[in-house]
């Protein structure tokens, strides 16, 4: 028991686990909100489930206009749309990019949200949303666009092929990781962090294993939202400030590149944050949080190196200073440009992950 | 992994631990809520020290007149003198009664709450509102009572004698272990509650050895927070049932009786809540959840017997026809006349917990 001093901010938010009854759930939760003018924001492709879970509501508009980091002229088509079918209501069906620009509505509306994930990406439980302008990502957090209500039907995820069931479950295990040294990373986060490795170390497993196992789905939707509960609390950490730099840098597939450079960043900063190495290797069930991970890693053949999506060790040079520029200042470690190289290099050649030596821990040398 | 079907609603809440620095985060908290006519809750006893925290503040009227159960010509009167001086904020320093009188204030005026809690009652972090008019008080649950913020400030901890420190850490860890079986109980509420165990368990013991020791007192604090909001989640399970009668016929000391039921529940409930167990006993760092209870309570000499507070075996009979009146529907095992008979008589005497046989606990007899 040492000394604890932080802020922590729990948000109002209602979640649902509704297996098989997300259209039921929904229903109850618009006439929660007593709205009478829906805007269903999903991906054209899904259009026949969300015409299904829609078929009791007031929809005004079902709006499918809909991309990956949530372009400005994008944010801003769905906002005029928003206003012309003068929506009381947003409904987004879908992963990170409808969800996402269902936030991008409410920033600037105030409208309310209801979160109907299908993937494990987590934006449904935090209050952060993202704009891209050019080739610039801005993010911020605001309490406005966290969604009132979530509605977790596991069925609505057995359609997201393994592989990519398998990489957006790393990505939330990655934000269960990087929530246990982010900048406001408290202890309640690191609570929720660890439950959350415990419910995503065991259900990506066995949705790997069948992705039609339900009952794994649904432990992986409560991780996920485990995950996003602590991330969004706790804030970006090392890992995530490196994968948003190499994302924006050479455009990688966002999930794979957080299962291929979070053991590589474990390694780096477990041995000097003690408490959270415990807690993690308990929540894995593990030794160390490192053997967890390699562990999981192993047993669903996740991605291992980043030459795999055309990274070279040229590449790598070009972006450290970018990475150092943004990497937090109270990182257990001291983040370096040595530290960096050696660290990407070994990710990108699928290397294992370097465990430091006590010695180099405490002297934050890789 | 089973099937897991709930609704968990989470709270917009701000939670301070400033140690040494409840001033400074109270003025914050004062500044963000632009409020301009304070009305501060709290005990005459505790003036000196209130002032001192109140100092910076635009205090427009010190209340004092609070009273357990918060009687309704009480919160009646403080719901007059917050009309009165026209407050536009509420600041709670003290216990639960302290709180429990700015929440009925709250119940009928939407006005924010700031609490300052001095003991581990717990209702700073809950939706839970209690009225009491002659014998009867009334309890009920709304989203207006939550407190706007929350300030643990340890050393506003250090008055509160060693004694009385014990019997509030056990009514904290009463709340935990109940909503492990609440009837809304669900894995997220388990997760804090199992959290609350672990940080009550050790810290209940360093305050018992040190009531100066300041990192056991913010470490209880910790564990009374994760307690609340598990149990404003869960709702009260068969020990608070037990206990609200109880305390309710024969005007039984409150921390001191949840002391002494709790084990008995615990024994009663935990064999067939093998899930609860499980993580009760991890938080515990025990074998079973029982024997973890059962050493800190012989650790700590906490009360052992009903008996100590005047009870007989005549009033026992008279209770348990209410008490199954009340008893959750959906507790693990079924509450039976002789069930409840035999675990009061225990608890009447300070017997051992009747661990009931497999057979037993598969039956719902005690």
């Amino acid at each position: 028991m040492g000394e604890n001093r932080f802020l922590h901010e729990s948000h109002f938010q209602r979640v649902h686990f509704a297996r098989a009854d997300a259209a039921n759930a929904l229903t109850s939760e618009i006439e929660r909100l007593a709205a009478s003018r829906v805007m269903v924001i999903a991906s054209i492709s899904k259009y026949e489930i969300v015409k299904q879970l829609t078929r009791n509501l007031p929809v005004v508009r079902h709006y499918h206009d809909i991309a990956r980091h949530i372009p400005l002229p994008v944010a801003e088509r769905a906002r005029s749309a928003a206003a012309t079918c003068q929506a009381d209501a947003l409904v987004a069906i879908g992963g990170g990019s409808a969800t996402g620009l269902a936030k991008a509505i409410a920033l600037t509306t105030g409208l309310p949200i209801i979160a109907l994930p299908t993937t494990y990406a987590g934006s449904e439980a935090t209050a952060v949303w993202g704009l891209t302008e050019g080739n610039r990502k801005t993010t911020g957090s605001n309490i406005r666009v966290v969604p009132q209500s979530i509605i977790y039907d596991a069925t609505l995820t057995v359609t997201l092929p393994v592989p990519d069931s398998i990489a957006s479950g790393f990505n939330a295990l990655a934000h269960c990781i990087d929530s246990m040294w982010g900048p406001r990373a408290d202890p309640i986060d690191r609570m929720y962090a660890a439950e959350g490795i415990r419910a995503l170390s065991r259900s990506i497993v066995a949705v790997a294993a069948d992705g039609m196992d339900l009952n794994a789905r649904e432990e992986a939707l409560y991780g996920t939202y485990l995950s996003a509960v602590a991330f969004s609390s706790a804030g970006s950490g090392l890992h995530h400030k490196i994968c948003h730099v190499l994302g924006g840098a050479f455009d990688l597939p966002h999930a794979q590149t957080h299962a291929v450079v979070l053991p590589h960043v474990l390694a780096y900063n477990a041995p000097a944050a003690p408490v959270a190495e415990r807690q993690m290797a308990a929540a894995f069930g593990s030794e160390s949080a490192l053997i967890g991970l390699e562990q999981l890693r192993r047993s669903v053949d996740a991605p291992r190196a980043l030459r795999d999506y055309g990274l070279s060790e040229a590449d790598i040079d070009t972006v450290i200073p970018d990475i150092l520029d943004h990497a937090p200042s109270d990182n257990p470690r001291p983040v370096t440009f040595g530290s960096m190289q050696a660290l990407l290099n070994a990710a990108l050649n699928g290397d294992d992950p370097h465990v430091p030596s006590e010695e180099e821990a405490r002297h934050g040398r890789l």
